[in-house]
């Protein structure tokens, strides 16, 4: 039984109080092989939720989930060119079976475009055929020079999702109403406020026509990019040969899109809402909802009575963990809130002489003491708050450190602040290369709509009159 | 629109009809690299719930689902002996990333034993934290020679759970707990009977000290392993240094158990209930268990607005597909049959001039016209007896073609004829070998119990008179 560790300030050191979470809350364990994670259960947990939650909302849509194979021969890789570049210096490559060589080279996925477009290309003949909208849940494999834990892993989870339509504007507006989805996702259920946009030219994803992002801001002020929705045109089926006769008889080339998100998400949940006692899981995704924790057992039997009689009570409604062990109450209550656990109950022999219990909010710390009777219909409304609660303190965070500048020395003092900065921008690739040589800020987006006025202004960079605002930040 | 192919009859060519099976029942389309497969929704959707009864039924016991990293370091693999040796020709290996060689070998997992057993000595402290009981939800890579969709593919999907023990008796205890799960949920969820029993020394798991395995028999005799769980024993624990603190504070290595069943799974559902048509899908695992056909919907409104309103109602219950397009009625039975949907309603204006619609169960054949307020209560009657139909008829047929013998001439007969074969074996490695030379079958388990006498008799191969009976049979 490993004795809970301190966790690091995040004031003090945010980086390694990232760390220490991570490491704190059951969520991971590093991998024999540097840059590759273990999800333990209560990481993995989410992810199932998140899953599970996300193929609710995919079905309304018509998704069909699918699973493709991970290992890619590189003459099918090769093929497209701007894709390759993208992604050469990060491929797992395998060349060996055990001692024998192989005659062609074998990559990992680190997406799975071109295999898509291989099905593709095997499936679609007519345009009843169409559209094709599938979902795959998948590992990719993406060797990242420098990692860390949910952010930037050699190895991550995700579900890509790849369509195909007969038309361009059909396709444009999957593309839209896919990061739309995944915007009232992360507000629904992590609780999580984004600002929705497109890539400028130099950050889209390579291969697409256009990318479309969700920018959510942690607690550090950096931004995340939380997931993509990417517009690929007829790139990848002009390609591969994909076409489809459509109702005249005529040949066209399907217009595809391709969006995912991934196990980043997690890293997001931790740095909004996290705090120096750990991980805050927001409750619709947490493994464990309610932690009842039975307090000075051997004092009074009732108190396990009344534990075991409410865990099956609340156990029919939410994820409840009972912890009946005779380790001390405040390891109990330590190991519940490093763990993120949204509402914990407390079960002693002082409060059940009231015929009480207490409840405490994993968000606020605050104690609520509360006749058994009324525990049940009262968790409902707890955790409701809990979320809504976590929902406007980000959401709080993130109106108050959007800042807007009309000028390059307004712009690099609030990048230095780590605020998000709205600025009028040209978005040719050179300067954008050049502020983030000098800031370490990158362009997150082209956001569609934000509570403030726009209007024509001077880039900040050359000066040219443009209507275009970008958000830079400093990124993980 | 692709059109549907004819199926190879299987008394024809069982191997032909199993490929067309595949193929055309919306359930593969081969990957680029020679041995890798695509799971399309109609088989995807399958795994899908047989992840989630799954899941279900392991939750029962306390597992917690986890998920650990694909690629694991030469050094880590080559601990465990013996280990290396069973996968070694299999392994894929990552030499490279891009155009730079990598300092050390890197394998793409082919299970996940020496994982769990490095994270374990990471995680297990004291007898306090045992049990732990880990499943994950995976992808593993092993380079078959010869392949063939879900049976034998060089990537396949499985569960494997790995558990650690503080003494060996519960150790064992729960690997056979397992295997009894597996062979329930087989029965239940799959309609498929199994055999029980254990592995000959020869056929183990590399590294386990037992294998437990359950045996189902395919329509052509042949017979398919369709899930395993291994006692470890120490054998990892002592070479991974897994210890832990026990109550008298005294070191032990601890006792480890690992189980799996994989997309094989999908193979078996064809090959047990499959029929000249295209799979039979089993109603509890059916991605759509009730096919609605709108037939010749043009001649009378009423036809659409019954599927619909039908469509609606049972929607609410089960898994259903609405085909309202404009195929001719032909087209749709036959893809509603090939696809494998254990119901379908057919909704014409003939019947419902009676207000009647016509439903056809997938195993029989059946037609049952019945009056539209009756379609709800019965789709609960007939799926449930179409399940029952499917169990009975392979419980049958695995009874039946189960031969015991008494002497080696006799085996090579029934083994000749695609039997299971029943027969005292004294399990000399030796032995068994040459009996797969001759024959080409091989020993399938050691059966805990069978619906027939046991006595003591002599070996078939080397005459000592032994209590063990061993069931052989030809194999996928």
């Amino acid at each position: 039984m490993k004795e809970l560790e301190k966790i690091t300030p995040l004031e003090q050191d945010f980086a390694k109080w990232y760390t220490d979470v991570v490491k704190q809350g059951n969520l991971i364990a590093y991998g024999p092989l540097k840059g590759t994670l273990v999800f333990k259960p209560n990481s993995y947990g989410i992810w199932e939720l998140i899953q599970h939650y996300l193929n609710e909302e995919f079905k309304e849509l018509g998704v069909q989930n699918v699973y493709l194979p991970l290992l890619i021969p590189e003459r099918l890789f090769n093929k497209e060119k701007e894709h390759i570049e993208g992604f050469n210096p990060e491929l797992a490559t395998i060349t060996h079976v055990g001692e024998e060589k192989l005659d062609e080279k074998v990559f990992v996925r680190p997406t799975s475009e071109v295999l898509f477009a291989d099905l593709f290309k095997n499936t679609v003949e007519s345009y009843k055929d169409l559209p094709i909208i599938y979902n795959q849940w998948a590992n990719v494999v993406r060797w990242e020079k420098t990692t860390n834990p949910f952010l930037r892993s050699r190895e991550f989870l995700w579900q890509e999702g790849h369509t195909c339509h007969n038309n361009a504007i059909e396709a444009r507006q999957f593309t839209r109403t896919m990061i739309s989805l995944y915007a009232k996702f992360l507000k629904h259920y992590l609780a999580i406020p984004v600002i929705v946009g497109k890539k400028t030219p130099k950050e889209k994803f390579a291969g697409a026509c256009s990318t479309y992002t969700i920018e959510a801001m942690m607690k550090d002020g950096r931004a995340l990019q939380a997931g993509t929705s990417h517009y690929l045109a007829q790139n990848f089926s002009k390609t591969f040969d994909i076409n489809f006769k459509d109702s005249n008889n005529n040949y066209d080339f399907v217009y595809q899109t391709s969006w995912g998100v991934s196990t980043r998400l997690l890293g997001a949940i931790i740095m909004t809402h996290g705090d120096n006692r750990g991980i805050i899981i927001p409750p619709r995704v947490a493994p464990v909802q309610v932690d009842i924790l039975e307090l000075f057992a051997a004092k009074n039997p009732l108190v396990s009575k009344v534990s075991k009689s409410l865990y099956k009570e609340l156990s029919r409604i939410y994820r409840v963990r009972l912890d009946n062990s005779d380790k001390n109450p405040g390891f109990k209550a330590s190991q519940s809130e490093i763990q993120g656990t949204p509402l914990r109950i407390e079960i002693g022999p002082r409060d059940l002489e009231n015929n009480m219990v207490t409840l405490v909010r994993r968000d606020t710390l605050e104690k609520i003491i509360l006749p058994i009777d009324d525990v049940k219909h009262e968790v409902k409304n707890i955790l409701h708050d809990i979320h809504e609660n976590l929902y406007n303190l980000a959401k709080h965070r993130l109106d108050t450190n959007l800042i807007m500048v009309d000028n390059y020395d307004d712009f690099k003092k609030e990048i230095k602040e780590q605020k998000f900065v709205l600025a009028p921008f040209c978005c040719h690739d050179a300067e954008e290369q050049e502020i983030k040589d000098q800031t370490g800020a990158t362009t997150r987006c082209i956001p569609k709509k934000l509570d403030r006025p726009f209007k024509l202004a001077p880039c900040i960079t050359c000066k040219r009159i443009t209507k275009r605002f970008v958000i830079f930040a400093r990124a993980y």
